[in-house]
């Protein structure tokens, strides 16, 4: 149980859906960022960007933020979840493009601390052709997920209790994105 | 130098406000966030709030963001800047409301990890009269500098060189908020 009277069945709104109605003034712009970010016109795929978020949430050890993700991120990608779950066990050896895995890198730095992106990791995510635009949304969107992940466990939200929700939502999420999240 | 072309000058616009002007696109929501977070209405003051995301940028050791936040929380509170210089040496022995340590130990452990917020930390907040409202956004207060702090450092953006720069700024942000900020 939240560590607050979120005002929802939490079993029907699990994770951040919770907070997100208890506070809606603070989740529109939530919901606002994240569509941008993960679904806005972009060089890199939904399902690459999507993968960023479920692999810093992954090491965050965010259990209900890697399962949505790692979802939203496997039904926009071909390969589906046996690569996301390749890319949470060993990011060094998954078969993925060398400027995702260059960014991976630096989504791994982020989540430890800003300061922790070197000079080295972004020359190397540039020589796999990676633009200032993929370096800069990388960066945002794994800082992004360690304010989610901080967010939904630190309110102390439950994760879903049936497995099947997560893909049931990720349907909703490719199909309709993130912005309708907040009235249904 | 930052870690990518931001297209500024960045000794005009130093920290988070260079990124904020590269990609409008998520500073929209960005702005709209912390607008609501440490300005909207509430029944913490906007220096109390300042003061959180101070402590936990501090607690990152975000230098372009504690300096800014810090001033903007001085600008807000009676006691001004020796006030936040005690929270920032020992929020235990700072002379702050009860409640306001209470919720400063939340934050703390947030800037650790969601997981580290515990049912007594919670208790114990709601103990000296804290609300869940109270408690909700402390929470995301915390986990949103979190987030601030990985993209001001992640990108290797400058803090201001000069030090008054964020005593100006401080009387902007008092007077007119954040939302102008990627206007002017």
């Amino acid at each position: 149980m939240a560590h607050i009277d979120l005002g929802v069945q939490e079993s029907e709104f699990p994770g951040i859906r919770g907070p997100l109605r208890f506070r809606p003034e603070t989740g529109r712009p939530l919901l606002d960022l994240v569509e941008v970010l993960l679904r806005g016109p972009h060089s890199l795929t939904a399902g690459e960007r999507e993968l960023i978020a479920a692999y810093v949430s992954g090491r965050n050890e965010c259990t209900y933020c890697c399962s949505a993700h790692s979802a939203y991120a496997a039904a926009q990608l071909d390969e589906g979840m046996p690569l996301v779950d390749q890319v949470h066990a060993d990011p060094d050896r998954a078969p993925i493009s060398a400027k995702l895995r260059a960014l991976l890198r630096i989504a791994a730095a982020v989540q430890v601390s800003g300061r922790d992106v070197t000079a080295d990791l972004v020359q190397a995510a540039r020589t796999e052709g990676a633009t200032d635009l993929e370096i800069h949304d990388t960066v945002l969107i794994a800082a992004a997920f360690c304010m989610f992940n901080r967010y939904v466990d630190g309110l102390g939200t439950l994760p879903a209790a049936d497995p099947g929700w997560y893909a049931q939502a990720s349907e909703r999420i490719a199909t309709h994105g993130y912005l309708p999240v907040l009235d249904r």
